[in-house]
């Protein structure tokens, strides 16, 4: 539900347009040196700002409400909280009668029997993703020497992507993209027979972010092209070290010791200021929508620092099941 | 680890080359009819036998040792063995100095310190999956009238899937292959915010399919190229009928009662006959590999009964969370 | 960890001397109301303030950062927050050096390698109980018309109880006191085989009471004493009504529809102001420690208001799990 | 459910009068030498055979079924099957119209909507209590230097357990017990707030040894009549020994490094041969019920294994969370 991972466990809460937004990480190891400073750089890379992003901008303030003393992890669970400031509201209340075709406000309404918080997306706001941010931080100081690089590689089918997104702009349309995660640096061993495969769990995590549409380990979709022959990746020396890396790092559900490699594909924004055409459930016909909040072009062009703390995430949650209990962070 | 679900805990244990392979499902509501005969369609589905499929024949006779009474479930777990009876274990010894690439022989090897069973990938064999649609054919049962249906729409890289599959065999080789599923008739609101998305849950289950290297829902990696404005599948009635589908039936996480569309890449079997090169940690140097054991030359020729038994085991537990408890199923 | 139940499920955060202590309920059905009056009855049952407790006095204002909406549930976490405010942290300096006997200063400082926050028991405080009331105000609302009713029994081996308190406090001491519990219009049905039966949920969570040393149901402790032919209750209607309730309401683990009854046991308060001898670490030798912080003469005197929310939720998640998701509160 | 642990996961399967019983243990380290004679000494414990238990005898052969290669455990799960042998079914039959007072037969029917597997208590019957004592055998291999240790010290309310016995036999009636269960070398540390205490964590599962009305640890209920004065237990040396152990080994949840002591009341065995009245829902009057099955006379003779191996089971969980993966028993 709300609530991921086995050891290092990161539970959400909060709503877009609510008090805030949080994070609780239970698990997280003693003796991490933590502070508001510490988790700016990706948040900061999460924010809004760029072209192509919204202009709901938020302060992203980080308020550490439990389990750091002294400035260090307690052992005891960690809580932050990120308080919204910058709402208008106002820009929500017509969604009620006309759901957002892409959206989750004809979903989210159903399953919770219109209880649900419908401003902005409430609870399935990518908003909701600042705490993953915050807890990927954490999840980053556990995995050393381990580097996490993920970046947009394509954007609405072009590498070109600062043109795409003037034309998406322009069109008042949005795009989707792919975005791409390198981790460098994994032990051999991680990963858990026979559910949780680092694939499964990666994914499982990946298709939390909103707007996620797939997502491809190694040689990914192509493979199903290839031969046996060409694709296996030929062990070259007592490490472990392979020739290719079809495979992404990644055999039988468990890393190699090679490069980690990923991507995952993010649909274009669902919403969009040009005029749509969708359910009018007061009218009680199909009407024209027109959507007045503040959305970003390209919602992808987010997506990176969100997918490396989600990566870094699951990875420290395995690393503390796999090596030593990390009860202490020395 | 190798427990899956929440409310219907699917249970997985065994080896190929072991005593047998079982499945255990916790959960499972009581009143289900179940014998042999029942699962015998799904088992014989997966079951080698056609042009390019392993020349390894298993009975998969169930034997079903508990939660079963009078032929209904009993509300306790059902836990169903199947003994391995066509073993040729001699075909492996040579495999512990010369892990086979592409396969978990290393990394298994590594992770247990060498106390796996590596005959045949022991307890990562696809194998493995028999138990898996035994607990499948119980989901369906609990789903009634939902309709779920596989098939393999390309391998090889061609939709001409039988030369394909000559090709590949002349040559010793192997080849991957895309698998897509559908649902129909599923209900609007399965799925569970904020980790556990439809998409979420499934990917998780589905990369735990031995050789799966992604996988994408509706319209997938090609959202990437589109825009919000086509991508927007536009409401167009009370119950929330789609008139596109490139959602594939789920937004934000969670099912909004069109038909559930997956596709999933199966990489090309790693157990060639062809000679590869490897490394050989007996003399410490790379050298040739000829792989004597019986394989699929398409694996992804067997996955579509598994990927519905996958599927149906994520649906039934977002059905038993969602609806009513089915504790007693009438 | 810090996570309790399956459906309805129950994370605590917060230290004594920090920020504050919180609760997120996550799981908790859609359309309940709640407010911050809602919860001060119990929330002001639990305060100090009356004979025998501590000094301490919190004004426990509850701040709802997440998961209501219109005064009602959403489907979503419900978080909420305690800050703390009446905090004279200087007490507890001293007992870095020298731990307290009977508390966990000396456990929480070796397992959390000394990073563990001191001040006041931090983490281990039972000021953290503030967050498990209010999750059972949310708890008791699902449960309807059962009721539950905590009371103490005896306190210092005495059922006079006032006399008790009247004597400790003389002395600079503390008594420990039983607390019983009982419930009223449970279903035939709840807990689940094998590892979940009623007792052992109930016991999990109220061995995370700070102080209590047992439990036991029913006939309890007293069984052990009895025969066979006495301690079995005779049904004696369709109902399954019984004509004596040795059993306290529960038959291999599920309820059997009577009265559920049992009774838990707190030992006297650790913290006393009269001087005890205890190691002190800095000095290396056993010295006189003199304890200076506000405490509780009779902790047993604040827990029925614990009780009972420590019972609403374990009951709440069991009536979800058992008869309808109640996803949707009615 | 019938899962029970985080790292070493221990589920229970099976019934009383069906094909037989079994455990699966998942996250058990890899490397563990195990075969049947390892098992048979506590297997042979808990079996029947001396004055006061079932004439009921079992073989209790255990059928290793996965996860065991070349005698040492693999990492994968391992998996004992114990076959019945020894049913006489026919016994059970009347008391489906006429349940047991004291069993879980009402109960049993009224959940499983009369699904249930009612020959012998089935799924419900403390013959499924071998495979906790086969978990306990491997559990305790985990705990290496740690000695656990339990003994019935009180039965009938008498310390001669041999003349309460005699009388109980004569009377055709059951006597109940006290156990208790001390166990030395544990680390200081063990143990996870907030809600997975040690207490918590045993309770949890010796509750769902059918027959436990009450635990308590150290002073126990005894506590409640104590003040605080004498209740601490001074620390007197660098490693935390106290000089009184009233806290039983725990403070806050977690270990002290000090004997862990706790006891539990197993109530008198339900079933017993004197007749005794209860409902009988055929006729729909209350009728004298003769019980023909085979019983102990004083289940908790049998108790004392099985209450160290649920002991082990808890304590190598923790050991596991704590200090070293342990993946690979060294």
């Amino acid at each position: 539900m709300n609530s991921f991972g086995r050891l290092f466990k990161v539970d959400i809460f909060g709503e877009s347009h609510g008090l805030g937004v949080g994070v609780s990480i239970d698990g997280c190891p003693a003796g991490i040196p933590v502070d508001a400073d510490d988790l700016e750089p990706d948040l900061s890379r999460r924010r809004a700002g760029a072209k192509g992003t919204t202009p709901r901008k938020e302060a992203d303030l980080p308020e550490i409400m439990s389990g750091v003393f002294k400035g260090k992890t307690t052992g005891a669970p960690v809580t932050i909280f990120f308080r919204n400031t910058n709402i208008q509201s106002g820009d929500y209340e017509n969604l009620v009668a006309s759901p957002r075709p892409g959206h989750a406000d004809f979903t989210g309404h159903k399953k919770f029997g219109g209880f649900n918080d419908y401003r902005g997306g409430g609870h399935f706001s990518a908003r909701l993703t600042v705490g993953i941010v915050a807890a990927g931080v954490l999840a980053k100081k556990i995995l050393k020497d381990i580097t996490i690089e993920s970046k947009l590689i394509e954007a609405g089918g072009s590498t070109n992507i600062d043109e795409a997104l003037d034309k998406a702009m322009a069109d008042q349309n949005s795009i989707g993209g792919i975005v791409e995660c390198r981790v460098k640096g994994l032990p051999v061993g991680l990963g858990e027979p026979f559910w949780d495969s680092v694939e499964s769990l990666i994914s499982h995590a990946v298709f939390a972010i909103p707007a996620t549409k797939g997502i491809e380990f190694g040689s990914g979709f192509y493979s199903a092209k290839m031969t046996g022959f060409v694709h296996n990746d030929s062990i070259i020396d007592d490490n472990g070290t392979t020739e290719s890396n079809y495979s992404g790092g990644i055999n039988g559900g468990i890393t190699n010791g090679n490069e980690l490699v990923f991507r995952m594909a993010t649909k274009p924004t669902s919403s969009i200021a040009k005029a749509q055409k969708t359910m009018n459930f007061e009218k009680g016909m199909v009407d024209e929508l027109e959507i007045k909040g503040r959305h970003d072009a390209c919602v992808a062009l987010r997506v990176p620092p969100i997918l490396e703390a989600i990566t870094a995430i699951v990875l420290a949650d395995l690393m503390l099941l796999e090596q030593k209990s990390n009860r202490i962070y020395l």
